[in-house]
């Protein structure tokens, strides 16, 4: 890819642990609303994704954009995820389609289908269950939260409908470094490695699709999300799998 | 139902299809923004529904909503339908709940769903051709008024499985008064009649349903959204095809 990347909210948990897998492998464009706290030898754009004027701005070359930036929280407020969520989240879109961007991967979350668990908890958490999310599913989102990423995720499919423009939405699991959550089934069952992360958002890069919604977490048995939309369609290989970690 | 019933823009064309029809089965509280233009015969509030105060003080003693209020143009900008569909409609389902009302009917749109027909059509408007749309399908809407109405039926998915409340989206077709649109075939596979919009809304008053996603058009036999899931879970019966009518 000959153009640059942008990756907005690229100082939280999710840019940073992207950065850290194939920061070296592109010309980046990094945006967060906070100045860098250390140097990271890429392009830093300080903007909040609600200023549609900067967002235009941060897009020019652009051929690509990983758009992680929102308010991360499960129990943020309405009006925060409004604003920065759903509001933002469609300046960045508009602002994309405008700059002629070809591929655009939206973090989305697993929150936006979390009461899939209500009924079934905690056995789906288990290697013995079969049950298992594909990403055709209808949103059942578990909170405020989840209902924006939702709405992400729709307005993804009106962009891509009616500009071309390819997207994917990653419903991201949990995500921690070094090992998988401990004692907290659920977080083990959805674990995404660091490496693993990268690795898949770099497929967003490299894959050719048109609008898909695929689970971010890595190979573990206990998984009740399928991975195989993204290993099919992205090329996704992920090479952890939370059962390898003594809990 | 003892409870009062709560119409939110109760004077726009919805609504008064809805009050010709049924205004005398119901004690009714209507409520719009702008003052009523004749003596409805039933109380009414003034109230813009992204307040949150005046809503909920107008959901005190309301058993069942049916939530019409937002901006109808297909064509409405982004902050419009973001600040009046999907905020507004936020606070009118967090007052209900917090209210304790117990059923909710959220007037959606075809248009949550429009660009299911971008590579079908003029074919899915005509009457040999069987597609269907039966509200099971991920919304892929045409226009950022879709987006909106289609955001508006995750909050719904939301309030349902974390507080109970029953919700039916129903995703209403081309509301004509007298006879069907005319020389315009997708608004005639889509046609709602006046006295068949005022039964179906009846309906979701009437039935028993957890959460329902249902399309709101008369039985024409030009149809390319299926009325079935509507007839089994709501007893719809409707009394109208487009096709009676001469072109």
């Amino acid at each position: 890819m000959d153009d640059q990347v942008l990756l907005t909210g690229a100082s939280g948990r999710v840019g940073r642990a992207i950065l850290a897998g194939i920061g070296d492998d592109y010309e980046w464009r990094l945006l967060d609303r906070e100045p860098p706290v250390e140097d990271l030898d890429h392009e830093f754009v300080v903007a909040d994704i609600t200023d549609e004027t900067a967002i235009r701005e941060a897009m020019t070359g652009v051929g690509a954009v990983i758009h992680l930036a929102g308010d991360p929280r499960p129990d943020a407020p309405w009006d925060s995820v409004l604003t920065n969520n759903i509001d933002g989240t469609r300046t960045v879109f508009e602002a994309a389609v405008d700059a002629g961007v070809e591929k655009f991967a939206f973090a989305s979350s697993n929150h936006a289908v979390k009461h899939y668990e209500t009924e079934r908890r905690p056995d789906l958490y288990r290697v013995s269950d079969e049950f298992r999310l594909d990403g055709t599913e209808q949103p059942r989102p578990g909170n405020l939260y989840g209902v924006s990423k939702a709405t992400g995720e729709i307005l993804g499919r009106y962009y891509h409908d009616e500009y071309g423009i390819s997207v994917v939405n990653v419903r991201i699991g949990n995500l921690t470094k070094g090992h998988p959550p401990r004692g907290y089934e659920r977080g083990q069952a959805m674990w995404l490695s660091h490496r693993d992360c990268a690795h898949l958002f770099d497929r967003t890069l490299q894959a050719e699709y048109d609008y898909e919604t695929v689970y971010g977490i890595s190979d573990n048995d206990r998984k009740y999300y399928s991975i195989e939309r993204a290993r099919e369609v992205l090329g996704y290989d992920p090479q952890d799998n939370s059962a390898e970690y003594e809990d």
